[in-house]
């Protein structure tokens, strides 16, 4: 029977998991998976660590599962599943940690309070981040949980960084620069050293690209500075956020178009980036294959935007050695990644095209002074590896 | 008598101005002032070319003068003045030219109407800015106006520099990155062959640190992005104005602090910046003087984002032959100067130190790759010159 690591990431309707073997000293996969459509019709998959289904299961139209539910289900396909797993921790995402948590933390009574705390400052995702948790503490109040936070990586930032030009007042609020992303940026600082030595003691700007899109600036394997703010609406277009976004554009928003609060959020976050400028799709894919000037005019000012950002963060990070491209555009989109490169040749980037478009690690050219690769970033074995260290397993 | 063309910058309770004589080829500055408290307390200075006070007068407490009746002092004022001046045309700073005009412009009625409906997009300064051309057109309408617009210059941005990532709905309703402080970059961009040939063909950025500061990147003398957006508070903190924020703290102001839009307006744009940042003061020379650690994080907030916007900047011009300071901070403060210099040091940039403490024009290492130059802008000159160019004076 194998000791456990459960990793949750828990949003408002679903609930994505991973389960890694903890023996030893490193962390194999066993399990990864989903429920989807906890509150509606809920569908639950689960594939083996290569990649293969190992079981599927889908409830009635209308069953209401829930979170506690979805918890429960999992834990019985846990203990049954194969030999047997032992739950002997678990690692959920937290997507903000606020000012305190610089560093992922076990979870108590006083640790949950302070994160519910936050829920203000992420109304969309904390709450349900910390619904499992809550259900696991009620229910197996003897497993230990750690929480693994989307912030805490960025909070080695100096103050300047970190701060928006307002009133100390605002700033004691939690009004900052907190930054997002950051247990893919801590992943990919931490396999950097086996990939570029020179850029992991150096300075290295990460472009995660996916559906969420961000870029830090790592000096050192620490971050210095990254595009995300006070929320994951700021700083690089997304597929629906429009990221960067002059504050005056909401007051006017207000003022000339009569628009409230919630109706600019769902404006800001779900109906613009690629979506909104393309008025096709948020997909990359889908917009790459088209020709729809309007689809042009998206995908290009995603990498003008990427392109403004890099100067930005080789400013913070005193300049660059490599960049490295993550997440579902930048592991896959050759694309992206050559106009990207092509655009910041003036910083010393280079690309090796047949290199990208063949999917190699790395894709500058050999004389290029500013390495690129590509990395695979991993949140989830991330978080459980934090996950293992704090609860001590495996080590016995 | 000499034909003279006066300059006129409205606000909401002054009027500044300049009169040049418009004979021959050059435009000379015969006389500069301004009409403060035009609605509670006016009073009228005026100087001379060389800056010696030729007069100066204060009303009654109370008095009513406005912008009608300050107009009309001052065209008393200069027909009086010396042996007379013969008013050939004015030309007025205006703050928003939207998206139709990309250069100054001759003023018709049609032209006034369109500037007008340009309101709601500079509420604080575009009625202003107005009224005395109301007022003109009423009085004298064969006199020729010319309305030169602070947005004319970013115009021939490429469009990812203007378009934020919003749905094509927003756009077309004017909710674009328009930049200001236009003439101000053009008329640096036409001083600019005359110090720095190389530079004025290649690619500079010019920092425009005033009580309101951005920066601009030229690419042979154009415009290709700047850091003001929508409004003219977004991009670098200023005296008072937070600069970059992210859209999601307003909603939050909104949501979690009850806030509204008039609120909120203020407090980005009167009590945040320097003064937010500090509690102290806006003006950079009461900070600077200050050992208070607030005091010190504003002027560090300062340095830092100008280094960071420097880097973006730069990666839209695709590299940075020459940095350019200008405006009160910008050719004042010799600190601000050397500091921002030192940590662009990563672009080549480099400050020679006496140079730069004794107010010289150029002020990079011999050796340094990037020039570095502080040049005095006269928006004002820029104003005349179009004004002089559009209604043909002095050509004859």
């Amino acid at each position: 029977m194998a000791d456990v690591i459960l990793v949750l990431n828990a949003g408002s309707s679903s609930l994505k998991y991973c389960a890694y073997d903890a023996q030893g000293d490193a962390l194999r996969l066993v399990l990864r998976g989903s429920i989807e459509g906890l509150y509606t019709s809920p569908s639950f998959r689960a594939t083996d660590g290569g990649g293969t289904e190992v079981e599927a299961r889908q409830w009635d139209e209308g069953t209401e599962l829930g979170h506690g539910g979805g918890i429960a289900f999992l834990a019985d396909f846990l203990r049954g599943h194969g030999e047997g797993h032992h739950l002997v921790g678990v690692g959920h995402r937290v997507v903000h940690g606020g000012v305190r948590f610089a560093q992922p933390e076990r979870v108590t009574e006083a640790v949950l309070s302070e994160l519910d705390a936050l829920c203000p400052l992420a109304p969309l995702h904390q709450p349900h981040n910390l619904k499992p948790i809550r259900v696991l503490a009620e229910r197996r109040p003897e497993l230990p949980q750690v929480a693994c936070f989307d912030t805490a990586f960025h909070r080695a930032q100096p103050e300047a960084a970190q701060a928006f030009a307002l009133p100390a007042s605002m700033t004691g609020r939690g009004i900052r620069r907190y930054g997002f992303h950051g247990l893919s940026y801590e992943y990919i600082a931490s396999v950097l050293p086996g990939v570029d030595a020179t850029a992991a003691a150096g300075r290295t700007v990460v472009a995660h690209l996916g559906n969420g899109s961000s870029m830090c600036a790592l000096v050192a394997g620490r971050s210095v500075a990254s595009t995300m703010g006070f929320t994951a609406v700021d700083g690089l277009p997304m597929g629906t956020r429009c990221g960067s976004l002059d504050p005056g554009v909401i007051l006017y928003l207000i003022s000339e178009l009569g628009m409230g609060a919630r109706e600019i959020e769902d404006l800001i976050y779900r109906k613009s980036g690629l979506l909104g400028v393309s008025g096709i799709s948020s997909d990359m894919r889908v917009l790459l294959a088209s020709d729809d000037p309007r689809a042009r005019l998206a995908v290009e000012l995603y990498t003008y935007r990427i392109g403004r950002e890099l100067g930005s963060l080789a400013a913070a990070a005193q300049g660059i050695d490599a960049l490295v491209f993550t997440a579902g555009i930048g592991e896959h989109a050759a694309v992206i990644r050559e106009r990207v490169c092509r655009q910041a040749a003036w910083l010393g980037v280079t690309v090796d095209a047949a290199a990208n478009a063949s999917g190699a690690t790395c894709i500058s050219e050999p004389s290029g002074r500013v390495a690129v690769w590509v990395i695979p970033t991993d949140e989830e074995l991330m978080i459980a590896r934090h996950t293992k260290a704090l609860i001590g397993a495996g080590e016995r």
